[in-house]
C-alpha cells in the first residue's frame, strides 16, 4: 500500500467558465483562463487498500458520509477503470483556504485528488492527462494542475477538453487581492446557476462570443504583460457572466450590498489613480487584481473599509506538486 | 395671454424602454408598457405672453436656468413651429411627487407640458399628437398621455413613434407599491446608461428580441388579468435590462445594497405564498406590483424592514387632463 500525496492550488478564472456542454463528462459551453494562486491550496493523500470495503474519505479531518463524496469516488472508479486498480481507497485532504476565505476549494482538491489517485494507482500520467481526469471532478480543477495563467481548452470531447499552460513562470509583479465578504456557502451552487444561465437567459449565446473574443484579447495581454488591457477585459467579462444570473429565469443574483459596496470601492482606487480591477465568481467574494507597486494602497484601502482579517494577497501560483 | 394648464400622471414600465434609436427625434430602439400611476403627477401652467424676451421656466416655484431648461424649451420651440405662435412662453411646473420618492418626473412633467403648450398656443391636438410631442422632451412622457396601460410604439420616425392605449380604464384590482431606497439623483443618467448599453453590451441585440417578445405576451395576460404572467414577466425584464448595465464597458449598476435585501423580500413574499413581483428603472427604488387582495401584507412587511414613509401605495392612473 503506497500512499502519495499531492498538493494543488486553487485558481481565478480571468475569462470564466459558466456552463456544462456535458454534465457527465464535465465538458463546458466555452474555452476559461485563469490564474492560478499562492495563497490557496490542497493536500490530498492517496492510498488504496485492499482491507477496505469502500472509499474512506476524510477532508479536513472529518470522514465524509457518502453522499458527500460522489464526486470523490466518481474520480477514484476512473482511475480504477484506467489502472486496473481494484482496492478501495483511503483520502485524506487538507484544503489550507482560510476557512472564513468563502473561497472554493474545488479546484484545488480535485486537481490534488487527481495527481494522488493516479500515482497511487501506479499510473504514470501527464499533467495533460491529470487534468483530464480532474476535470471529471470539478470544471475548475482543471485547469489547477498547472501553474500561472492556464487556459482549459473547451474541447469537443473527454481527450480534447484539457488544460493547457499559457505561461507557467510569472515574473510579472502582479497580486490577486482576496477581500472576503460572506464565508458562508453560495446559495445557488455554481453548477446550478450555470444550469439556469445556459437553459433560460436570452443572453447566453452571445456569452459565448463574448468569451471567445475575450481569449483571444487576453492572451497576448497577458504575455505582454498589458495591466490595463488584462485589467479591463478580466473586469468586463466577469460582469457579462454575472448579467448571465439577472437575466436569467427566474433572475438571481450572487451579490450582496457589500459586494456593490467594494466594487465602488475598487472604482473609486482606480479614479484616484490606483490601477486596479476586480472580479468574482458565484458568491459575494471580490478578488481585485493590482500591481504590486500599488498592493499596499490597495489592501490599506480595503482593510479600512471592510477588516484587515478580510483582505487576504494572493500571487501566482505553482502547478501540482507531489510531496 | 391664455392660460392653460394641464395635468400628467408618471407611469411605470412594465416592458422597459432602454435604447435610443435617434437622439434627436427620441425615437426608441423598442418598443415599450408602461401603467400610469394615480399618486404622482405634474400640473403644469403654459401661458404665452408678449412681453416676454426668452422663455421662463419655473418648477416648484423655482426658475430654472437657461441651461437647465433645454428639453422644455425645445418642446415649446416645436409647438411654436406647429402653431405660429411668435411668443415665449411662462412655464410654472410642480411635481406632485413626494420629493423624498425617488421617483423620476420627467415623465409626467414633459408630457403635462405637451399637453399644455400645445393648447395654450391654440392647437387642438388628439392625444396621439400630444404623445408625440412629449416625447421630445423625454421618452417614457411619451406613454404618460394615456391612462392605465400603455404601449408606445417605437415607430420607425417622428410620425410613428407614439403610444397608444391598451387598456385605459383599469378594473383589475391591483397595485404597484413604491419603495423608496435613495431619493438622490441618479449617478448615471439613463440616457447615459442607455447609450452605453446600446453601444457597449453585446447582449443588447438579444434585448431587442427579448422586449419584441415580452410584449407579445404580457399584452394578453394584462387584458385576461393574468397576474402570475404579467408579474413574471415584468420582473424577468426589469432584471434583463439591468443585465444591460452589468453587461456594458464599463460595468455599472443602478443597484445598491437595500435593492438587494429588498429584492430578496420580495422573494420572500412570494415564497410565504404573496404573489408579488418586482421591477425597478435607472435607479436603487424597487416598484412592487400586486394584487389588492395582498397590498396589505406587502405594505406591512415592507414598511417593517424598511420605514413606513418609505413605502408609497399606487393604483392605475388617468391619462392627461386640463383643469
Amino acid at each position: 500500500m503506497t500512499a502519495v500525496t499531492a498538493r494543488a492550488h486553487t485558481n481565478i478564472a480571468l475569462v470564466k467558465y459558466w456552463g456544462k456542454a456535458d454534465t457527465e463528462l464535465m465538458l463546458p459551453q466555452t474555452s476559461s483562463l485563469s490564474l492560478t494562486l499562492d495563497q490557496f491550496y490542497t493536500d490530498t493523500t492517496v492510498s488504496f487498500d485492499d482491507s477496505l470495503t469502500s472509499d474512506d474519505v476524510a477532508i479536513n479531518d472529518q470522514r465524509l458520509a457518502p453522499a458527500a463524496s460522489v464526486k470523490v469516488r466518481h474520480v477514484l472508479d476512473l482511475v480504477r477503470q484506467q489502472s486496473g486498480e481494484t482496492r478501495f481507497a483511503h483520502v485524506a485532504s487538507m484544503n489550507h483556504v482560510p476557512t472564513s476565505a468563502g473561497l472554493a476549494s474545488s479546484a484545488s482538491a480535485f486537481a490534488a485528488l487527481a495527481g494522488a489517485a493516479s500515482r497511487a494507482a501506479g499510473l504514470n500520467q501527464s499533467r495533460t492527462e491529470l487534468s483530464r481526469l480532474a476535470r471529471r471532478g470539478s470544471g475548475s480543477a482543471t485547469r489547477s494542475i498547472f501553474g500561472g495563467f492556464v487556459k482549459w481548452q473547451a474541447g469537443t470531447d473527454d481527450a480534447s477538453s484539457v488544460a493547457v499552460p499559457i505561461q507557467e513562470d510569472v515574473t510579472w509583479p502582479i497580486a490577486m487581492v482576496a477581500l472576503v465578504l460572506d464565508p458562508h456557502h453560495k446559495k445557488i451552487s455554481s453548477t446550478q446557476g450555470m444550469q439556469s444561465s445556459v437553459t433560460t437567459s436570452p443572453y447566453y449565446p452571445a456569452w459565448k462570443q463574448v468569451v471567445a473574443e475575450d481569449l483571444a484579447a487576453i492572451t497576448p495581454a497577458i504575455l505582454a504583460q498589458d495591466f490595463t488591457t488584462t485589467g479591463e477585459i478580466l473586469e468586463a467579462n466577469a460582469m457579462r457572466m454575472h448579467a448571465l444570473t439577472l437575466s436569467a429565469n427566474p433572475p438571481y443574483s450572487y451579490f450582496n450590498g457589500e459586494t456593490l459596496a467594494a466594487i465602488a470601492t475598487v472604482q473609486a482606487l482606480r479614479a484616484s489613480g490606483i490601477a486596479c480591477y476586480y472580479t468574482l465568481d458565484a458568491g459575494p467574494n471580490l478578488k481585485v487584481f493590482c500591481q504590486e507597486k500599488d498592493l499596499g494602497a490597495v489592501t490599506t484601502r480595503l482593510a479600512s473599509q471592510f477588516s484587515a482579517d478580510q483582505v487576504i494577497v494572493a500571487h501566482p501560483g505553482p502547478g501540482i506538486t507531489f510531496l
